[in-house]
């Protein structure tokens, strides 16, 4: 992505993931919420073995490129590195950082996720160029993690140097009260992945940022 | 591996799994598996997320280094590249050839499965080192897959150039007859992962080659 738009100016992450996509074609989802607003697309799909991963992000990836949005894998270094997409996400689970960063190469976007002020510290530090955190709110997608509530994220947002992505049960009601704490982009999976009209609520959610 | 030997060189070809290590160090049963003539070592752990992957892959290739036998990853060509593995296994799903062997860099040992005459033939004709054929028998690692039978094997082997890797349900008692039909490979599971002496368990199935 020569002309990509740093992280620091995302506002809508938008997460489509096979599994709140209700069946629906993913790169069609991809396009309507980049229609309704979304900076930046992170293809997300935990059942899906590499062949399978590369395909669907080929076709995210004309979707994103042809929009000029960066398309992020989660956590498939090597599946980001086949088909060329623009970084990757990486849990605290996947590989490290500077691992990812070497089979990457240059000039690729690097995001980790983060579920404390301590983690989001040690993140920071790391050759990344942004940091997600949460979940805000409890979630489905990660039952495993106990939420960290909104009031971390001024914490955070005012100890990191790295832009800030927030994540986890984000959606057009509490996304209010995630931009008064001190949110500057907010990631969303069901709440458009899942939506009736995801272009609508991409844009429903992209709005809140501007008001 | 600078001295490895060629993959045409190989006999035993041990997959350490941790799915049939009945919840033993993988590390000590590739070393086990080595002091008993294991000519290369292949870590298979489908269920395991990539970071741990990286680090039992690093501790592998401690004792797989130690003795200059290869380390093969299955599947994930990212944390190969991460700890700098000897190649990676490739299945039908898993990344396409072209992009494991970018992703890697020169040197690298790339295998990868088929199922069929004309799947071997086709593989043959990719940039790969090696090529596996199976499940010569039933085994309970590849449900989804019908076993090839033995018969395959001397049909594969005599039209293919790469080295043959036979795999599927081979363990001591099926051995013989896999090298009668034309094998000069065979990889095992569970006949020396899941063994109570994995040393001697392939110790005896080395001995088979030489018979």
């Amino acid at each position: 992505m020569s002309n990509a738009p740093s992280c620091s100016a995302w506002r809508l992450y938008v997460i489509v993931d096979r599994s709140a996509a209700k069946g629906r074609d993913l790169a069609r989802i991809a396009q309507q919420a980049i229609r309704g607003g979304a900076d930046v697309i992170q293809f997300r799909d935990k059942a899906a073995l590499a062949g399978s991963l590369a395909e669907e992000g080929e076709r995210l990836l004309k979707v994103t490129r042809a929009a000029g949005v960066p398309l992020i894998i989660n956590d498939r270094v090597d599946v980001a590195a086949a088909i060329g997409a623009d970084g990757v996400h990486l849990g605290r689970e996947d590989l490290p950082v500077e691992a990812a960063r070497r089979i990457l190469g240059p000039g690729k976007l690097l995001g980790k996720s983060t579920h404390s002020l301590q983690q989001a510290l040690a993140a920071d530090r790391e050759a990344i160029d942004y940091l997600a955190v949460g979940p805000i709110y409890p979630t489905p997608t990660k039952p495993d993690y106990p939420d960290v509530g909104p009031a971390l994220i001024g914490q955070v947002a005012s100890q990191v140097a790295h832009p800030v992505v927030t994540i986890g049960g984000i959606d057009e009601r509490t996304l209010p009260e995630v931009i008064a704490a001190g949110a500057r982009c907010a990631a969303v999976v069901r709440a458009v992945c899942a939506a009736d009209d995801p272009e609508a609520a991409a844009r429903r959610l992209k709005r809140a940022f501007v008001l």
